[in-house]
């Protein structure tokens, strides 16, 4: 493999590259990285992921803290807030700036050379490389070849040039999270993920927060109690939701922002956050050099392992579509690797969680009702509400909700549904019996530390096995 | 079975009490409990394990509120004190009280007649029982015959009557919970859980603690990296340990209470808590009429389905002996009634995870380092740090650890050991794969929300992994 300069070339410093360039690392291979910005991390360390989810644990405290025990939130208690944003962007800095040190430590760990530039294609093996370290741009562009190249430049807010983003008052997720004033009132644009988590962070830390979605529902997709649950949470927190609703037009005013909706109503607001999708960042990559072609969706056609049409050339993250989340980018990026220097499969459970970092958090594996009901599979449901546990009562919260959806006749799990503080580590316990594929009596026969959110498995396990028993 | 009153009696009405007399009540069975305090819950409830979470939660919550995302405590923030521990009382006495409701609530709709009375046996099948429910004690003893009975008084603190407990400076767990000022210096006198639990919580609510304890080292059951860690922690958080040492003298002075040690030394303090075991409640049963007889330590003899040597009479919880802990009294009230009226011998995974609720918390499950190297088994361990997770970076959780031993040759899931935040919670993932004996490449090869905690079975299972292929 010496005629390339290196064995693996990595486009983009993200958590997907960062596990590619490691993983080939340990196989003994020699890798470079490549990242276009001027820090490491891509957008999930420095404008995304994290540094929403610190900011969120700010929120979350401040929430806790206003009243031990009671899920209050800071509205009639503003007179901290100013502090407390400070507070929350530090935490969110301080958090942002070890992560990346970290990375730095860990790629240097392992001999990867990390090159700050952006990168295009010249052919199939080699990249030219413009340097950004370099306000005059006075460097000479590098050319480096490699005998494998992983793509993972990730994806970034979708901007439609209708819209007049100012970074001031009318924002994306990324500029919204370099703000250093908290907006006395916020309109969130859209339904999805990163609005739901938007609107409820803010709403925590006391912005008076209108979320506006065109659906019927947000995140409909969700198991229905757990998004009737959410719903409740977004009511308790003061969001007001306007849905099937559009925004027709987006305007700066004198104290922020006007937003005009389909149904005639004018909206006003300190400041605006528009997150309605994003988009994989392909351009300036020059695919067409390395001789692979888009589809019509403007998505390049990847295989189970993440290689292209090309065999030595892989995608992994944000850019290889949904779910887009560091989670799967990081485990794309071993998969990757793995199949191309080892000629391996990795056997891959094939069991994806999701977690939404709303204020509470919501985590959910395998099927929603609605989907057993489609496909016509017998289930039993069992729940158990985070208030009817000790820990639930101890930590205040009063609206969690725990489900569980079982197999009528194989007794396997085959969903587990949670809205409520610590729903994301919670999850993994329900995905590792559906992972082994065990049995709705393994999930009540064991024993749970007491008193654990953890217990809500047992009494929803017994739920389901009392249904069938009466049955 | 009409011969007698009840089918089911169960004596103590905590969550080994409870469970017992729900599962009969379940199968239809008539049950009645009997609790010989005005309140239900038992220790649990009302002075243990859930009084002393809740008063953790609010001593966490402190630490965590002091500094968003660093780990202080409240030390050189101590104006806010008083407030606090007020909170922390308040939220303390509101999760007891709610608890106390639902456990009525759910007797009743389970149709589980309560008597509030001392009950004590006058033949194997029957039980007097005094109202306790009556200042003036006039109400008349009325006797209670059962199929079936349970016996589930639960423990005590253990009281040397060399120590002048005085509910005021020299106190047990149950007084300790009960002090509406915090003391500015606390001596804690051993170094079990009980000991440990205290220590965190009243040094991070403000109190400068000393631990006194003859060992060497606390709770050195536990895996060594855990301990070590744990060490850390008391160290932060500036408490005091006197280890190798006993105290041989306890009295009350001016501003509180004095403690002679053997090896000379003198402390003084505000407050003293004697946390040296405790003991089981079988006193007043009358056992004997029953024609039950204890062994030479005291206990009754039970077999693995909690029966005693007559087939109807069952033992379970803290009377049942070790564990001693509120999450297996209710796995035990379960097996003995499906044991007692169905002739079901329960299939209990057998694996039980411990928590201790330190701050932070500790969990573990299966075996120790220690144990695996004196029963000859070849292990790797693999392990990964908090503070090398972005969440554990985002709350601040910079000391803990997760360690995981996995056999070397079967590949298999040893033991689980975690010092750190949510160390509760996160057990039951490895536990889940130890009781599905699922091997390491699960764990490894599972994909973890992120950013979660959970991520750390990924990381150290990778260490695992890391080891075996390159030994």
């Amino acid at each position: 493999m010496n005629r390339y300069d290196y064995d693996l070339l990595v486009i983009g410093s993200g958590p997907g590259g960062q596990s590619a360039a490691i993983s080939a690392a340990k196989l003994g291979k020699r890798v470079a990285i490549v990242e276009r910005k001027l820090y490491v991390g891509g957008a999930s360390l420095q404008t995304g992921t994290i540094p929403s989810k610190a900011l969120r644990e700010a929120a979350y405290l401040a929430t806790r803290s206003a009243s031990p025990g009671m899920r209050g939130t800071l509205h009639g208690n503003t007179a901290n807030l100013p502090g407390f944003l400070a507070d929350a962007l530090s935490l969110k800095n301080q958090v942002v700036d070890r992560k990346a040190q970290q990375i730095l430590k860990e790629l240097n760990d392992y001999h990867i050379t990390l090159i700050h530039g952006e990168a295009s294609f010249t052919d199939a093996h080699t990249c030219q490389i413009i340097p950004t370290n370099n306000e005059n741009n006075t460097s000479t562009p590098q050319h480096i070849s490699a005998a494998v190249i992983i793509l993972a430049t990730g994806s970034r807010p979708r901007r439609p040039d209708a819209i007049p983003f100012d970074k001031e008052c009318i924002l994306d997720s990324t500029s919204l999270l370099k703000q250093s004033d908290l907006p006395e009132s916020l309109i969130v644009v859209g339904g999805g993920v990163i609005a739901c988590e938007f609107a409820t962070i803010f709403a925590a830390l006391g912005s008076r927060v209108t979320l506006v979605d065109s659906h019927a529902q947000v995140l409909a997709y969700m198991d229905a109690d757990i998004t009737s649950v959410l719903n409740e949470n977004l009511t308790a927190m003061d969001i007001q939701l306007l849905l099937k609703t559009r925004i027709k037009e987006i305007r700066r005013s004198d104290k922020g922002v006007i937003a005009l909706t389909d149904n005639g109503d004018t909206l006003n607001a300190s400041a605006l956050l528009y997150a309605l999708g994003r988009e994989p960042n392909y351009s300036g990559l020059n695919l067409h050099y390395a001789g692979l072609v888009a589809d019509d969706n403007g998505w390049v056609r990847i295989n189970s392992q993440y290689q292209t049409s090309l065999p030595h050339i892989y995608i992994i993250g944000d850019l290889a579509g949904r779910p887009s989340l560091a989670s799967t980018a990081m485990e794309q990026g071993r998969i990757a690797v793995q199949h191309a220097f080892e000629n391996e499969i990795l056997q891959n459970t094939g069991l994806l969680p999701m977690a939404i970092y709303t204020i509470p958090e919501i985590s959910y594996i395998g099927a929603t009702e609605n989907e057993l009901i489609e496909a016509n599979i017998d289930y039993v449901k069992g729940t158990a509400k985070y208030a009817s546990t000790a820990r639930g009562q101890i930590i205040g919260d009063e609206k969690g909700l725990f489900k569980l959806l079982v197999d009528k006749t194989s007794r396997e799990i085959l969903g587990v549904h949670i809205i409520g503080e610590s729903a994301s580590e919670l999850i993994h316990v329900g995905q590792m019996a559906m992972t082994c594929g065990a049995k709705l009596e393994v999930i009540a026969n064991s024993v749970y530390n007491y008193p654990t959110l953890a217990q809500c498995y047992k009494t929803a396990a017994l739920d389901c096995i009392n249904q069938l028993t009466s049955s």
